[in-house]
């Protein structure tokens, strides 16, 4: 009944898609997630929620917009945490590296407000389970 | 506003005792803490929520008690991650070693069903702040 230990390392080495989160572990009603990233994302914001990342490889940037439009990017090397307050506009890009991130399960990569088209790179999804 | 990163080497660095989390960020009604870790802490479960480990330097060991009494212990290393069901009694231990919770805001260390008194060395407390 009880769940194995999962190795970040292996679970990052079990795919290699940008973008495209994989499930490493659950607990209540949230989703611990990690992530090859390379290239820019998609300006988006979680309506409900904050999200956790935490840079394990390389280098992984968020921009952030305040509400009256201005921009600044935060940078971020390995083992840097940075909480996205709920409502917030992002956009993440990265020159290359891997982030562990904690939302509530069911929170999508692209949030609820996309702004312009979301690139062929990145997967629009609640995260997907390791296999 | 917005928060500023936070390093988690950078944070462990900053203090020294063994079992006393410190909050390094909060997401939602979640703390994300890290922890150093060195000796037996105590049988405690926590009736309400699960609890996830990442381990991030060292090792460190989870003994689980099944319902049935029967315990087994769970071997962590760097890079392992493992969520300890809600309501499973647990006791942590480690030759020395360093870890990352998420955990509800709120969750005390030694949880609501500790067996036994409480070792001077872990401290009981829902997480303190980074100084």
């Amino acid at each position: 009944m009880t769940a194995k230990p999962v190795n970040l390392a292996e679970a990052l080495q079990s795919f290699t898609e940008v973008y495209s989160p994989r499930i490493v572990a659950r607990m209540n009603d949230y989703d611990v997630r990690v992530a090859h990233t390379r290239g820019e994302h998609v300006w988006h914001a979680h309506a409900d929620t904050d999200e956790f990342f935490l840079v394990l490889d390389g280098r992984f940037d968020i921009a952030l917009r305040d509400p009256d439009g201005h921009e600044h990017t935060v940078v971020l090397h390995p083992g840097d945490t940075y909480v996205v307050p709920r409502g917030t506009e992002h956009k993440p890009s990265s020159p290359g590296g891997s982030i562990l991130m904690f939302e509530p399960s069911g929170t999508l990569t692209t949030g609820d407000a996309t702004a312009g088209d979301i690139p062929a790179h990145v997967d629009s999804t609640a995260g997907h389970d390791l296999t």
